[in-house]
């Protein structure tokens, strides 16, 4: 080879290496997407995934698993999710973490460990820079989750405080999900529906409503009319039984669908979808409605994912959890190598809707062989011999305990350390009914609250080789602003 | 630019994507190192990571995180570990899937699910492309997970013949841990040590001699001297208070030093070292144990880390779990959002050291105050009262209960479902105090067996890149075999 042309050629190679990093450098996402599963890691997406494997594949002589929508993303990562207070954290200062880089302590949400100063948060940044800003959440729209991305607040549980920096000169181009959870603060405080009209949101709280929302509706808050506990979605298990009988149900899916049709733009977009009822299960030890709830979440992401086909080189979703609750683990001490995820297919109903049973079963003074044929409706669980769910006596007694505990008014229930251990607070007999189906299908819980576990995330599209490797919750923060070209 | 110039740019350009596509494709590690953590995920990594923040910062306002040597490495990944009988699998079958590529099921060694063929092992291959084989365990030698890289045996508990195939025809170049189980098989066969000394094993099994080891030592069986529960090495915690005491006791860390000084050669090696107690405690519930074994495993990996550094462009190191063990995790009903994992350093020896305090006060027909004031020196829990480790009356009285059924001989212990739940199967006094440190330190197990959780996959060097992603535990070997640019 010619001297010239190994100049020449060293050259181009110099230069198509430039050209190559300044692509890279400058190749920004018009569309962000952030999904975060509240309270979901490793545990829940594992269960679901198997769960699923086992019912998709009834006949399969060894055991198989089913695939999320978001697991076969390409980069990986695993993030420490601790706060300024514990090692077990807050939705709340995890959140905050995540939307603005810093740590505080639990149940603060953007404002720094003394409670003097406020954080500047990713979607501010990326409203400055000309993006429209959507958050959606499967709880109340004012809920730690969705409020970390629009508000500032020395406490989450200031939630009318919230929901006002939700609809008065706000980031926010669209608010959807369950109701707020006080719309009239302390009772006589102006209605937040009210002031976000005024403030130019157009209201959507009609299935149709919702499902017709698109570019031209302008900034929206989306209400979901038939919420449930807490001002929240319908838990998915209760969803798809209400849409079997016939009623339409918004999904969380669809009401990501919806923000996506509110939102598109040529400027792009940022959005945060939370599934937050994950969470919720998990505090509950209700392992079968978690998993329809991992499963509600995983639907919404494929909305994103097929919106990111339609929209190639554009587009960078990230998924990932909050923190870990419940402490879920696929195996159980007596069940040992065993599990029968199969058996939780027989729970028809979440937690909160066998509250509402148990709540009837007291004002009618119930017996517990009436408990029993509604626990073996629901669950499963049966007293018929040998039975894939025969209750054993053990079984048997400990859900007398429960029923008994249960048939007492709340106010007058006597409740000491034990009952703290099997019931965390929770209606004594769903909670029993719930540890048994669990402990039988072999699935366990240790905590009815959040846990330690670091959490992983799965990212594609647009710079998500940035969330390879291991890094801290506030990273997620900095790597999505890096990735958008924004800076602090 | 004048068109000639453009188009001997763009043929530079292409030229140079070739030359870089192809050293992409031709560049394999020289050195090859296969960490696996029995019984490490997350929980295991989050655990030990947390506690070490916690030590090392006695001071700090906020809970702080350790870093295991591994964490921070670029690529990582989650897989998926069930194998063909449960998903909650078996070392056996799980170490069969990284060496081999196939599923089986639970208990065989690169058999297939009928135990009709065998399968060919990654070091088969790799001996072949002239590199040396080495296995590394703090377990036996011949355990279910060393034996996986270098035998294949219908059952993981032929252990005389899996000890054959280790010195018979092998691969091996270097075995090193723990001893042999059944050194003469039923009692009358040939000593293992013999055939392999016949076969041209140096046997290194004095601390001296292990060190000693180099380049020129030759094809090596290494045991060390101080021998465990069930020819393991001993227990890091336990290890490390006879080094405390002034007795040396080889680390794992120094026996994969050993094995890298008498490995390495020019045609390189692959060398997989386990930290096979990380299990066992776990198995046991003792979290301390399974911290310091955490430790030591990530102290193993520092000396590959720090032989790659002398190394660069030569070496991959690939480091995972098989599977987690126990159901871990960092949180604990009653104790919530509260962690004191500093209490953990109260203990002083394992589980297994305990047990021998017990047998002593069996056969001294011990009173319940003086097996308290063991525990109290061992652990830290104490009657005593306003300390931080004070025992409650639930605790005192689960304490007592225990310590009833350990002064009986085992074989006239009467054990029904509720200790199959408290203790099982391990001697109850050390597994009730192994649940109350734990809980007190917010900590908690669901189960003494192995769980289904997908466990995290940290890589780092050449091809490491391959590791990044979601994928079952089978492409271990498939990746690997890539990476190394090897084919079936």
């Amino acid at each position: 080879m010619k001297k010239s042309i190994s100049i020449l050629l060293a050259l181009a190679l110099l230069f198509s290496c430039m050209l190559f990093s300044l692509a890279e450098d400058t190749l920004s996402p018009k569309y962000v997407f952030m999904f975060i599963g509240d309270g979901m890691g490793s545990p829940q997406i594992s269960a679901t995934e198997y769960y699923l494997g086992t019912m998709e594949n009834p006949d399969a002589t060894m055991p198989t698993a089913g695939k999320l929508s978001f697991t076969d993303f390409e980069n990986i990562g695993i993030m420490t999710t601790y706060d300024a207070t514990s090692f077990c954290p807050d939705s709340a200062s995890t959140a905050t973490s995540m939307a603005s880089g810093e740590k505080t302590i639990s149940g603060v949400l953007n404002y720094n460990v003394d409670k003097t100063e406020s954080f500047k948060l990713i979607t501010e940044y990326a409203k400055e820079a000309g993006k429209k800003i959507g958050v959606v959440s499967s709880v109340s729209v004012d809920h730690a989750t969705p409020a970390a991305y629009y508000a500032k607040a020395t406490s989450r549980n200031l939630n009318y405080e919230i929901a006002l920096q939700a609809v008065t000169g706000t980031t926010l181009d669209f608010l959807g999900g369950g109701s707020f959870l006080k719309p009239n603060g302390t009772g006589d405080q102006e209605n937040i529906i009210a002031i976000a009209e005024k403030n130019g949101f157009v209201l959507a709280n009609t299935n149709e409503a919702i499902l017709s929302l698109n570019s031209e509706s302008g900034r929206t808050v989306a209400n979901v009319p038939d919420t449930a506990d807490s001002s929240s979605m319908q838990y998915e298990i209760d969803r798809v039984a209400k849409e079997a009988a016939g009623e339409e149900s918004i999904s969380l899916a669809k009401m990501t669908q919806a923000a996506i049709n509110t939102l598109v733009n040529e400027e792009g977009f940022f959005l945060m979808v939370e599934g937050g009822k994950i969470d919720w299960s998990c505090h509950a030890n209700d392992a079968t409605t978690s998993i329809y709830e991992t499963l509600a979440f995983s639907d919404a992401v494929q909305v994103a994912i097929d919106f990111a086909q339609q929209h190639p080189d554009e587009t960078l979703i990230i998924v990932t959890g909050d923190h870990e609750t419940g402490g879920l683990t696929i195996g159980f001490a007596t069940t040992a190598y065993n599990t029968h995820l199969d058996y939780l297919s027989n729970q028809t109903m979440s937690y909160v809707a066998f509250n509402a049973v148990i709540k009837s079963l007291r004002s009618e003074k119930a017996t517990f062989e009436s408990a029993l044929s509604h626990i073996e409706e629901a669950f499963g669980l049966t007293t018929t011999s040998d039975q894939a769910l025969t209750l054993t006596a053990a079984e048997l007694e400990s859900l007398k305990s429960a029923f008994e505990l249960s048939m007492t008014e709340a106010d007058a229930r006597v409740l000491g350390d034990k009952e703290a251990l099997l019931y965390g607070g929770y209606e004594p007999l769903s909670m029993a009914v719930c540890h048994i189906l669990n402990n039988k299908a072999g699935i366990a819980y240790t905590s009815y609250s959040h846990t330690g576990l670091q959490i992983p995330v799965y990212a594609q599209g647009i710079g998500a080789e940035k969330f390879n490797g291991s890094y801290d919750n506030t990273d997620i923060f900095t790597k999505t602003m890096d990735i958008m070209g924004l800076s602090k």
